[in-house]
């Protein structure tokens, strides 16, 4: 029946998460900090009322797991996360996990016997807003995480993950311990999409077919600073001239790449930053997507040697640091397939799309078969204040997640 | 003789001005800063001792006056101001104080008697470091520093130019009184270069043949901020790319100027800054300058129209604020060949030169007769810790300067 999901239950949700947030425009809940941890203890409380049982690992995910009639099959995992970017919105992340609480919800009240175990998962600091690093709760269990990462990602006041994870009463030192040892059936994320396809499209659910990835590169440019008045113009080493360039060709080679390849530049610092001064130092972040390896890889190399050719040319030092370097993912073709037959089933539409972002499902995905159900999202704007998602495409992506995590955990 | 100028005298007024500065590098002292505050009260101290009869205007500008033999014929004046860039350097207007109170002591010391009366001038808030407008104590006594004005330019905590006058006690509604009704015989600033040109030709001192003056915009730019993964190239609204094109338009078009100019991007901010997010808004700050005001004009115009061009071109609004547009000024012949003169008869190499940067003397020679002095610097750097003047030049630029203001005071 299409009331087992409870409409006013997730909006409650979604009202009560909105308020796990720093002071300023739209939702802040950047990774470790007291609105995360608050949001944290929120979920963890309706874990536990749900009746799941809640354990925590090394890095901080929470996994919620709710018995199968037979316990030892392989358990059917769901989730997503609930950190934010500054200043984002409610959706990115605690939609998923919102939704996968729900599914909990309507299988107590539906009574439904799930014959595997199903688990629900809250990854821990998904977005890379705090430590530059996305994914890294899912990485973790994937095993891509060492000690060495925790000790040098550092926040922008200088503090270490490592000092961050201490903190909060977790064990970097035992980071190994979180790379994922659960036999899981297999992996499920919903997500609001951060693109307008659906919208255009009008469509219900994007049942994603693979997974963009990110390169990301910092670049420190260094020219030299001077009067603006009193340096011709043909004596100048103008680190933001040079950085302009860099940006320039950055878009370029994303937009002239031979398969579908994002390139962005969205950070930037300027030294000194006065009127009167030619820039002497610029910092730049660079960051590059796409679902084929190969294409990413192409376009990573030539934004380097475009970078090392601005500088040259205008006598500025360019320092490059790879910050990121993830693998794009391919879902299998009988889980796309699965999750449209689903979406059929419910006479829901959809269609089949890629997903520009990177989600923890990339990680999970290395653990076990995995799949992901997008819901639209207004203007596809995220990562923004005006990030929306309307409680009707999210009850309805809340309905085939549990219409697939029936399936998936039924008796045969 | 040579030894009218008392190098260790010099030296120490510089050891002393160093320390009045914010923490950080170099020396930060921004207009109505404590630091600049305190540096005033020691250069007002100096200027009691040299017997100059101390008086301030509505804005804050310094004068002592030096008696003439005939105290009604028109005063020689001299000076520069003593307020700095964030993280600047201890020449850059300081040295023009320095000397100028230097050229008090010295006409004490040997005994000089002046027939027209001498006055040393100190001009308040000249970077534009603080509120975006330059020169702002010389604009006041020159009658261009309204009311309006001053209410409406704010620092960067958002404070007014009127209240910080309030705070310290100077007179914000009376700043028509600031406009000068002293009938001056002349005016000459001393000042570093802010160049390689007197370095490159070995020469101690630059007679300044015109001062180029800054045209200023500020431009926002406002696209659409996205996720950097989610959104495909072809559908973005870039505010950096936009930016970036701008960017390297403003230079191209300085570059291409057929009458030297410089065009300069030196502040920027991007938000919301973050690896993932496109911008969805850059503020810029554009800095042009030349001698010649058509040309700067010509160039102002291409610039609006390069904004415009590439905002239509990318679906970015563009917001462009006109801050300053200033007159540049032509140094009249017989003071250049004055000054010259002067360097001859004290056998000092010197050359002729054009001002990149813009002075007090532009706005002074609205007023009446201005000449400027240079003495080299370091690299040419500037508005930087690493700014450097030596002391065996500041005592040259020193001696240059007592001759003129004697030559221009004595009884003929």
């Amino acid at each position: 029946g299409i009331f087992m999901i409870d409409k006013n239950r997730l909006e409650a949700a979604f009202g009560a998460m909105r308020n796990f947030s720093d002071v300023g425009e739209g939702v802040t809940r950047l990774a470790f900090s007291d609105a995360d941890w608050q949001a944290r203890e929120f979920i963890k409380g309706k874990m536990s009322e749900a009746g799941l049982k809640v354990r925590e690992d090394a890095f901080g995910n929470i996994f919620g797991r709710r018995a199968g009639g037979n316990d030892s099959l392989p358990a059917v995992a769901l989730g997503s996360h609930i950190d934010s970017v500054a200043n984002g919105g409610n959706y990115d992340g605690a939609a998923g996990v919102i939704c996968a609480l729900e599914v909990i919800n309507a299988m107590n009240e539906q009574g439904f016997v799930n014959e595997h175990p199903v688990e629900m998962i809250v990854f821990m600091a998904e977005e890379s807003s705090r430590f530059g690093l996305a994914t890294i709760g899912s990485k973790a269990m994937a095993g891509l995480v060492s000690i060495e990462t925790i000790k040098q990602l550092k926040d922008k006041t200088g503090e270490s993950l490592y000092d961050v994870l201490k903190c909060r009463g977790l064990e970097p030192n035992d980071i190994a311990s979180a790379a994922c040892t659960e036999n899981y059936k297999t992996f499920l994320e919903l997500h609001i999409e951060q693109g307008k396809a659906l919208e255009e499209n009008k469509k219900s659910i994007g049942v994603v077919t693979a997974i963009a990835a990110p390169t990301r590169l910092k670049v420190w440019l260094y020219g030299q600073a001077g009067h603006s008045g009193a340096t011709p113009m043909g004596m100048r080493q103008d680190a933001l001239c040079a950085a302009s360039e860099i940006i320039l060709l950055v878009e370029n080679t994303a937009l002239a790449a031979a398969k579908s390849c994002t390139g962005t530049v969205g950070m930037m610092q300027v030294r000194p930053n006065a009127l009167s001064v030619i820039p002497g130092e610029v910092e730049l972040g660079i960051d590059l997507r796409s679902i084929y390896a190969d294409e990413k890889a192409r376009v990573a190399l030539l934004v380097r040697t475009a970078i090392e050719y601005v500088a040259q040319k205008r006598g500025v030092r360019a320092d490059i640091t790879m910050l990121a370097d993830d693998s794009p993912v391919q879902i299998h073709e009988v889980m796309v397939n699965f999750l449209s037959a689903v979406c059929e089933h419910e006479h829901v539409s959809y269609m089949k799309m890629p997903s520009g972002a990177g989600h923890d499902a990339m990680n999970m995905a290395r653990i076990c078969p995995a799949g992901m159900l997008f819901i639209p999202c207004k203007n596809g704007v995220s990562h923004h204040k005006d990030e929306y998602a309307q409680i009707d495409d999210i009850v309805t992506g809340a309905r085939v997640l549990y219409r697939a995590v029936c399936e998936l955990s039924k008796k045969v």
